[in-house]
């Protein structure tokens, strides 16, 4: 059994990792932290965990994570990078899922995230924890940055026409246009999410620029080995969870004749959480609601010359703790899907 | 024109408010203070107003209140009656959303509000704004306790059948099963009330107690001339507006033979604001979205002894601003109606 | 293995069983019929089976369903009594998540479901689903008559209460007062729960009287051994899944001193599905959402008289699927938990 | 007074003619038709109009449209272009809510709706309704043929930029990405917008083609007097009101100087219904929810060559109802905003 620790557990991504991590066959959740609930049942806060986790948060210091063998940081930006390098020089594994480790170039990150990195040579080490993409280097990590939600489903939707020797499309102007829901902007009191402010409603927001455009970008030009260009605007969603990402792309005309179906059927060949679904496909973000698939769609509206690829996900799984427990699946060298093989709810 | 003032713009019931008396033809709005927004163009924080009201938000002491000929009070409890005697002393009427000037005995007032009542004198003065049964009384009132959005339902509910000479129900075992959306809990940042925790679910809150059952057991006592008991169990609706309360009462013996549709419908003969529907029906809260209008069924499920009174209203409206309003209309001798004949927005 | 078919699976139950049976450790998916749809394969319907259910289905007298060693009907009513002669005589054990075999007079039946009953004699044998109560019963059933969704929270919600061998509430005078989400009203075209009609709305419906109530009344009355009498209320929740339930009990004079509290723990003591939660508890509908979990709060509001008792289900799964699930396992001999350990889905 | 007559008055745009007409004050709602429910009180089908319209639907045959000034047609495709002629040899103007009237090209619209069309003259005759485009034409016409509720958005947003004696963006290369609630959909009882279909979801759909696509580029073209390709993608959105599309355009090298937020501001300069919002604004569906009011908001992410542009409105009004009654203003020489001046209701 993995012995596991989760720091920050009071979050939308926290609750989560707990959720899949109770029923995980191979683990063993030994702690999770919070200052401020110190000395609380989870159950308490998540009565949905009521039976299922007996553990209580604890402050930080009488964690004892040093014993674990991988731990989980689900908390603000600027934690992880605090307490890596102790756990890792005790010889634990790390995978944070906020963004202290995702983008490789600290003053981007200082950029973005409001304060400088304090660990550049662990960043350096910090594996993006984009199993599709990376995951043979996830195999040696000791430590992961895993991708925001939306880059997920921006990355895996791009990347079966950018990893190609060629450019098919203009790679230049690619265009996001992504849908979340609510549970994206985490567990926290603050007005604009309310349900009377956030439901039967619909808005764009940041469309000035979003810490998930770098990170994207980033992924995607690792992927192509080639500069690219990306206008991403992301919108809110009344609903709690899932992403809709629909992606757009200018076909060049020397790639007119390619079967882009076939293409990312066959690039996608054998994975277990991404489905590339039937020519003509709407996918729904409740066909992966509370599982760990992604689900795509490629479609050329009047077999036209833009392509646009329909991608979602659920936000706080395949694009938060589901790709964590992926990650650590990998890590371990567990059956990738170990833990993981919910079947989506629905309705 | 009526100068009207608002005290704390920037809540649920205040933009309710601007919404009403922005379109009221009697109505000159003079200011609205928030000293936290002071200098904001209302529209800029709600843009639903732009192009509807120029005004900006200005501080308390700048905003010269004691030149309007009302002032409205959509603030936290306590803030109405620190500044009601300024305000009466100039002449100005108060009419207050909250909940200074409801209860009128000043132990209950701070046992269920934590604050003691600073000015006992005017909240034995202030008239209880309950429209339909103090019409004479708020006519003549300089200041006004504004019924809280529960209590409304429950009193115009039950009202027919506790103000008979004889009491035809068993008056010490009322039962009040309410529903409310989350508009009833205000415009503030709390995590209970995001659409991620209360969207697709429902819940019970408050059953040990809440302070709109002692504000409502006093009203119906005023109306009964009699003692009464009454359980209230408040739920949470994941909608934006409207109250639906379930009203059970066991009919007394010596009045089986009542016909409850016939009194309902005699006892609201005449009133613009609260429509008694066909046996039968099943008011839906959208029925009255946006609008003044409360809408009640009787029903005597099997034709048996317990009565099922089913009410609905728009919390925001009936609830709180719009009742304001219609006190407002009474106090300045209008046409009870004026401004406030939306039609409901349906769907 | 068992080799479960399901008849009728196009429906609400019908998918939640697809997802319960699916990842069930013991279970061998064998058919599942839909004449309409014969030959589609399932996932094509419900794109959230891509990859987890490779069945077609298939019209009824193709399925071979007497191979099974059990069959689910998620029909509507009337389907099961027409099949399950012809199943019973070869050895297939039958669950209805219909009413054919709920309602233990026929007389009863017919007045509510407009049918006559076609197989008394196999009514009478038919065990009542609720494992709680008639666990022995269903071990050695044949046929199974799964209860309702609303009578299976009612029944739980009071039958500590109504067990006890005298009287502790007035028994006459019960009232439910009950939530659901809209999937309870099933996966049917109807203009009155498009999310255009039922969202941002709450309403009561079937005041007049609804097909739980004889169901329940039965159930209980077998529960306490007496008469009872129960006005039930059902109200329409904006939201996909749940129910909540409001029980009222007025507590008898000589029973004042009762510790409910402890009354209901003792009750369902060691039921692995049954969470009566500490005292002051507001139980969500979400704590339990996509779970076999149900979930009771007592309370004695300001100490009184009144009794009321939350209870929260899944109304697909311990309401529906769920429970039939349960149900197979105790038949089969199976750990009663076999495959229903799901964790609930929060947020 | 102007006589008004609906035919078709059950679905929501029906609906919403009727909530703004019922207030109109220069209108006389004079009948109200639907075959199907001849002789119920239209309140009977909608409460939320009792007390406001006392209006019966009544057959076709029996409506006497004849003697009306003006007919609303809120019916299926096909129904209007079957009446038309009657009505305007009898001297009454017609105003089709349906596509009877929108495609100048008769084969274009066999193509689309799957029907010929029966009188080209008429159509030939008919004005689009768009007022901020056609405002004098509409003046002058005897029958309108109302926008759709995506193709009001899409042209407003789109207008200013086209409108302009030379090209200032690729106007090839268009791209529409809007998002609608489920009202959009009609009141039909159809399985895939019911709540528990379509709430806590989101989808794209119609990706390979959508009717509304020739009508937008005929009109693009029509304020271009240029060809332009147009790509549009629709997705559904748990809500019930409002249509957001987020529109995109590359910027021609030529126009990156151009101040487009300037030009925006200057087209709708005077324009009561149409908001262009401050640069950097992201408006909200609700911000215009039960209002005529269009807003736009114009960016230039990262000030580079892509512009994109945020339009709302509420689908029913502005997009639909709303938008009617404009025209029927104009086309009486009302004041255009007569019976439209609500303000948005928020939350």
């Amino acid at each position: 059994m993995i012995k596991v620790g989760i720091v920050g557990g009071t979050g939308y991504t926290g609750v989560e990792l707990l959720r899949l991590l109770a029923a995980h066959p191979n683990v063993e959740l030994t702690a999770i932290t919070s200052r401020k609930e110190d000395g609380m049942p989870v159950a308490d806060m998540f009565p949905s965990l009521r039976g299922v986790v007996s553990l209580a948060f604890s402050a930080p210091e009488k964690a004892r994570l040093t014993e674990c063998d991988v731990v989980f940081f689900a908390t603000p930006h600027g934690v992880a990078m605090a307490q890596a390098r102790e756990l890792l020089a005790a010889g634990v594994k790390v995978i944070d899922l906020a963004a202290d480790f995702r983008l490789k170039d600290t003053a981007v990150f200082e950029k973005w995230y409001g304060m400088p990195h304090s660990c550049p040579d662990i960043l350096e080490e910090a594996v993006y924890g984009l199993a599709e993409v990376n995951r043979d280097a996830i195999a040696k990590a000791r430590i992961i940055g895993l991708p925001g939600c939306y880059p997920t489903s921006m990355q895996l939707g791009y990347a079966p026409l950018l990893a190609q020797g060629k450019a098919l499309v203009n790679e230049a102007m690619l265009i996001a246009d992504c849908k979340s829901g609510v549970s994206g902007a985490g567990r926290k009191a603050e007005v604009h999410t309310l349900l009377a402010e956030a439901s039967d409603n619909f808005k764009a927001y940041g469309v000035k620029g979003h810490r998930h455009l770098p990170e994207t970008t980033q992924g995607l030009e690792a992927i192509a080995g080639r500069r690219i260009g990306l206008t991403f605007v992301p919108h809110l969603v009344p609903m709690i969870r899932g992403i809709h990402s629909t992606l757009y792309a200018h076909i060049l005309p020397e790639a007119r004749d390619t079967d882009f179906q076939a293409l990312y059927e066959k690039h996608y060949e054998g994975e277990r959480f991404v489905d590339v679904m039937p020519p003509g496909s709407h996918p729904e973000t409740r066909s992966v609601r509370a599982s760990n698939k992604l689900r795509i769609a490629v479609h050329r509206p009047g077999g036209g010359d833009l392509l646009v690829i329909l991608v979602v996900e659920d936000n706080l799984v395949k694009g938060a703790a589901g790709q964590g427990v992926q990650c650590m699946n990998i890590m371990f060298g567990l059956e990738e899907s170990a833990g993981l093989m919910h079947v989506p709810v629905l309705p």
